[in-house]
């Protein structure tokens, strides 16, 4: 029997999931979890990097993480979920990588980049948060995963990983550490309700996995469609309409969108039959995840137990690495 | 009885140590081990840091430093020496501190400043070496030492610590990390035995504790002198003369050495004159580390043991002091 390949992916615990996530990545950690030996680790490390003066929220969030996975049809039996503070290896490990990267390849970083422009760190960028880009390599290399599924911005850190992977074999002369392969799945992005290119918490413009079945109704019938059509009778704009992005997401039925956004364009469907559809085909994916969400919500404890669990099968891969990276390093006494 | 306080020194495995350490910091360890609680430790993974590449060299080098210790007197039953690459909460607590830190703060640190100039590493810095100040303060914080000796140009350093220790406390609303105080000693500087400000390996300027007195004697004849004098009736100078510095610095007679300065620069005394009581009083000092060193280097497995054992004492406290850290940032589960 050929030994199932590992994947690593995760989350960094700073807030509740949406429905940009569960396209992007929730649903296909879900198909994943048979094939693959799935490690999802829950970056609360990383996630105090810029909360460090906000412990609680960190805190609350790594339940409410679980809730989300657990809502989405991740089997916590079969994928191993696993929080970053219970693998203390995991900032060993980054240790001894660390000689292995160079400060400017850290500037460089497309993500230290454009977080830094963000958030306006400039002078006084924290350490921890500048180490980021190459702490994420030790997660990666902390269970020596073979996949990792990431979108194009995150293409660099799968590069970084294989890098440092390589820099570290070949100077010790080992076979140790494993090149992981960036696992590409379809692009798919989910603007925000405003039509804003992305949903961001701070944006406030998000449709979450824990939302009601009323607040998905709410935040359907505030979707941003086209703003220049006044009346039902005047031709509407299908493209940027984010009504239709979301038919397009959602809805399976792609001949009734088709139809739909053709009478759109004439002037002869209202805004508000196209999203009491929306509404429909969006609940319909939405209400078993919700259903799962709430029954999550009294299992909260077990959740966490079981990622307490994860946590100590990754420590102890993560120390079977640690200790060969120490014996390559002549680090043995 | 109150408790004694912690001091925490120590050194990188690069190199033997020579006789600048010993007047420096080797002999003053010795002084304070039994009034102190006195932590040495072997900072094999900041050695490295800039030595990756070599990890013979530090493996080596940490059996030497131990044979240098105990030579100079070093009681590994009072003291705890322990070696850094034993104590992986060392790399937890960093990260930990690691938010605290800025990078502005790294790259404005003197001895980063100085190293990076000296060892031209500029477009390429290892990351590994960059931490280097901030994996400092990791060291002193594993134990909560009260105490560090320091050399002046060591003085950021625990200043650095203090800032840590202090927004880690303020931040969390704990008082966990002691705010260490620098213990400044005399300043000693021993220069090369060509003249050189300092001892360096590279410079092949150094007196080693392990050399034979045979070697000794060698080197004290090759001692920078006067370098305008070529007769000895020719006046002589005192200032910069080596031979007076080591003088000034090992001959316990302080008449003697007045009177043989005064005869120096009057053109009536031999260099060699001035030489040989030289190495006569500098061996007086040497030959009994001389003898502990051989001793040291038949015990070698025995203080790698000792080392070993002090490593666990040391982890013990510092997995207390990561765990009430951890427990600070909501991080226990």
């Amino acid at each position: 029997m050929e030994k199932r390949k590992r994947i690593l992916t995760g989350d960094r615990p700073t807030g509740r999931l949406h429905i940009g996530h569960l396209l992007g990545t929730l649903q296909n950690r879900v198909l994943l979890q048979d094939e693959y030996e799935e490690f999802i680790i829950v970056a609360n490390i990383q996630a105090l990097a810029d909360n460090f003066a906000n412990p609680d929220k960190v805190r609350e969030n790594i339940e409410e993480l679980l809730c989300d996975y657990y809502a989405t049809g991740l089997d916590f039996d079969k994928a191993t979920v696993f929080i970053q503070s219970e693998v203390p290896e995991i900032h060993e490990i980054f240790m001894y990588l660390s000689n292995f990267a160079t400060v400017q390849q850290v500037q460089h970083n497309p993500t230290i980049k454009t977080e830094l422009i963000q958030k306006g760190l400039g002078d006084s960028t924290p350490l921890g948060f500048f180490l980021y880009p190459i702490h994420q390599t030790a997660d990666i290399l902390c269970v020596n995963a073979d996949l990792v599924p990431v979108g194009k911005d995150q293409a660099p850190m799968v590069e970084d990983t294989r890098q440092l992977a390589r820099k570290f074999n070949r100077t010790y002369g080992v076979e140790l550490l494993n090149e992981p392969q960036a696992l590409f799945g379809t692009e798919i992005n989910v603007p925000g309700i405003d039509g804003a290119e992305k949903m961001g918490k701070s944006l406030n413009n998000c449709i979450y996995l824990s939302d009601s079945e009323e607040e998905l109704r709410k935040k359907v019938f505030k979707i941003y469609t086209d703003p220049n059509r006044i009346h039902a009778t005047d031709p509407g704009k299908v493209e940027g309409n984010i009504a239709f992005v979301y038919h397009d997401l959602f809805n399976p039925n792609v001949e009734e969108v088709s139809k739909m956004k053709c009478l759109y364009e004439r002037g002869r469907i209202k805004d508000v039959e196209i999203k009491e559809r929306l509404f429909e085909v969006m609940n319909e994916k939405l209400a078993p995840i919700r259903v799962r969400r709430i029954e999550a919500e009294g299992m909260k404890k077990e959740l966490l137990e079981k990622a307490v669990v994860g946590s100590q099968k990754v420590s102890a891969i993560a120390r079977g690495i640690a200790d060969s990276m120490k014996e390559a390093m002549k680090l043995k006494f």
